[in-house]
């Protein structure tokens, strides 16, 4: 393990947070909020780590998978430790482990809240908080790799870095010219947040606009009032963020793509049609399930296209409580939480195009089974089993599924509530979508949790952000030997 | 596709089965029932249509994988329709899906029931009803190699078939001289029935001593009174019930080993170490979680034994409603629902061997990543994804997932239940259990859904016992494709 590199690549990342600050300390004077040292004595101390921190270039500056995912790994979890200060010193949530739990979901673009009261807090810390979720949305990697020169031996190493954090199982384009595309993929990220505040500052009030956009960016969905979107009783802007959050959740690499003028390969791929078919369905059966809550066919659209957008994109906004909806409604915005957004967007899940592979590997599978050629075999209690047995995109739907369970096995064992709610809050924590059913539905948030609960969440949510991997190597010893 | 081949095969499993309704009918006799005609109209037909089926051997004998497939997924299927006859025929079950309902879960050994009120039956259709899980339990297959000649052409043959039908994922030392292991096999499961049946005479009456070690045999559940075990108020039962849950949860490859005087390989197994370690882990913390419960420490240790063996054996015989349970207990025995019994015993679910390794290739998995070698390559989208990405015990996982998704959404757009209910009436068929939670829990039943909710708790019942591949194939148009 190249420790001094690790160290040094992380002080870059810490510094980028002090600098990020600065923008809710602004906030903080334009709104005259007495919030000024909750955001300067953070913004110090993460500048002073991060220059200590990268005060010298380590001469051997060779890394491999090993320690880009342990910079991954800890980088995030030290930005939210640090991110969480402005909360704690603000004096709105003075619970360490409830302001690490509310930065966690905000940089994870999660969105899940341990927050009763939105309504009364300072501008400024809610800016800082709908800010995390456009931090997180594009990775910090996306900074790391504006802010870095052009090297080849750096772009190695970002490569193994960007592995770890490109959302999905595929980088693609992506790994080619890192740093060029990722420039570009930054620049569409702000042209269409930009595109979706100036849309919004047709309705909502300019502050609004922008903390909601951040938000949609993010698919985060951290909303500035307690009844989120609905607040702003515009069907307007409903369908505005609504669309947004179905852009957000595409691959940006099509957007890049479309810059380019190619478009057939971007009207051919499988994940958009699959998406896009997932989307229509979903609301088309929803609208159908609830159409007698509603008054008009053009209201219960609107309501039904919201919160399929919201869950499969991972944000969790809400304008209505769907956990007030029948059981249909309910049943499919529980599988579109697994499911979630493409592959290289900003949402989470398990992602459509994870989904479609595994689908292939079931036919594959199928097919292979009727037509077996070879026996290959490995080891189990001295028995040989299959070669193929071992390996797969299954690792990552195995490590899922463990997560899942042992995450669901400390909610109970910490005794929190009933089996729904448990559930949801694991599968809303670990997709980054934020609201689940019951408890944790779109009308209730996550204070009720014991600590270690929340600890829990907090885990689910960075690892489902960063594909389960790097935080689970954080938390092995293996990964800090030094061979 | 053999078709000549496939037909005669399944031709002598529906003579089997003919012959077998011949014990309930001696039953109907020996209690003086009306129900004499019940059984001896489909016992003729079975005869009937399996002499006709295998009236002459086919000369083109070879069958391969997929012939395989379509006898194991359409036998039962048959099995089913026919076994279904004696309950429509003596009127227990006038309507022909839940009948079908009922039989597919006595011949999977699940144990979900649809009969509202069990205790006025006749006791030829309870026998019946029980008789079912002992066939089911150890599979046709078993009874089908007892029955043919030896032959290497057949041994091919059958190996074909047994892939199929043996749970879990090795069929290991059963491969090897198929013929002579499979009578061990099966003189080892009626010594076992015999025991329990034995033991149970302390204190039970003959005919329900009979019946329930049937049930307890196959880990079907069915039972033969309302409120099921606990109806004999009796300890001693309770304790000899759960300890054979538990025997004929484990690899039946073990008792062979046993009788072999091969003693290290079976304490070194690690399946069964991993097994009795879940158990008796489930069993502490179940214990402590509902002493307030119960009045002594006995009573609430055996509660918590017999429900955790019930459950991980997926059986499915109740003593106490766990529904009531608070929700650590719950989250345990769901999650237990999913891990299931041993490979190569009579029990359902994923498979502790499977489990375990899953948890391997997680490891594995892990590994790679930290010390990448090579990078292999599968098309996906043109691009090329890596190769090991596509298979694996993965197939297995993937399918199960998928099959498990399409359920609980077929259930919702029926209409059904809440969450809860319909989540685990779905985990309960596919892992064969029987009882779930709220309305399908162990004093619920299966009566309240809807015909279509029914068929496709049946299929999930039926593929779920043959491990998912053949009952999908069966349903696959290109396996009966001519090529």
């Amino acid at each position: 393990m190249n420790y001094k590199m690790v160290l040094y690549l992380i002080g870059q990342l810490l510094r980028v947070e002090g600098l990020l600050l600065f923008l809710p300390l602004l906030c903080a004077v334009a709104f005259r909020e007495d919030t000024l040292t909750a955001f300067l004595i953070p913004a110090v101390l993460l500048i002073a780590a991060g220059s200590v921190l990268t005060f010298r270039m380590p001469e051997k500056r060779e890394i491999y998978a090993k320690e880009g995912f342990a910079i991954v790994g800890l980088s995030w979890i030290l930005l939210s430790v640090f991110g969480a200060l402005p909360f704690m010193l603000s004096g709105t949530i003075p619970h360490f482990i409830d302001a690490l739990f509310e930065t966690a979901s905000g940089l994870s673009t999660t969105g899940a809240s341990i927050l009763q009261d939105i309504d009364p807090l300072p501008r400024s810390v809610l800016f800082w908080r709908s800010f995390t979720h456009w931090v997180g949305g594009m990775g910090v990697l996306v900074f790391t790799l504006a802010v870095l020169p052009k090297s080849n031996e750096r772009t190695l190493r970002l490569m193994h870095v960007m592995r770890a954090e490109v959302p999905g199982p595929t980088v693609g384009k992506l790994v080619s010219r890192v740093k060029s595309t990722a420039r570009i993929l930054y620049g569409i990220y702000i042209a269409m947040t930009v595109t979706e505040f100036l849309l919004l500052c047709v309705k909502l009030p300019v502050f609004d606009a922008l903390c909601t956009s951040f938000g949609t960016a993010g698919t985060g969905g951290f909303a500035l009032w307690n009844d989120s979107i609905a607040h702003y009783q515009s069907a307007y802007a409903e369908w505005v963020i609504g669309i947004f959050m179905v852009l957000f959740s595409l691959n940006f690499n099509l957007f890049y793509l479309l810059l380019l003028r190619q478009f057939k390969p971007v009207f051919k791929n499988s994940e958009l049609r699959w998406f896009m078919a997932i989307v229509l369905t979903a609301t088309a059966l929803i609208a159908y399930d609830v159409h007698a809550f509603y008054g008009s066919a053009g209201e219960t659209l609107r309501h039904a296209f919201f919160q399929v957008t919201t869950i499969i994109s991972t944000t969790g906004f809400s304008t209505v409580d769907f956990n007030q909806w029948p059981i249909l409604s309910k049943t499919i915005l529980v599988l579109l939480m697994f499911i979630g957004a493409c592959a290289g967007s900003t949402g989470g899940g398990l992602k459509v195009g994870r989904v479609i592979l595994l689908a292939k590997t079931f036919f594959r599978e199928v097919r292979h089974m009727l037509h077996p050629r070879s026996v290959t075999a490995v080891s189990i209690d001295g028995k040989r089993v299959d070669e193929e047995v071992m390996r797969g995109a299954s690792s990552f739907i195995i490590t899922y599924i463990f997560l899942f369970a042992i995450s669901v096995l400390v909610l109970a064992v910490c005794n929190e509530f009933d089996l729904v709610s448990n559930f949801t809050a694991v599968a809303a924590c670990i997709n980054n979508i934020g609201p689940g059913l019951e408890i944790v539905g779109p009308a209730g948030n996550y204070a009720g949790f014991s600590d270690v609960s929340k600890l829990m969440l907090t885990f689910d949510m960075l690892a489902g952000r960063l594909e389960l991997f790097p935080m689970l190597m954080v938390f092995s010893p293996s990964i800090w030997r030094n061979h």
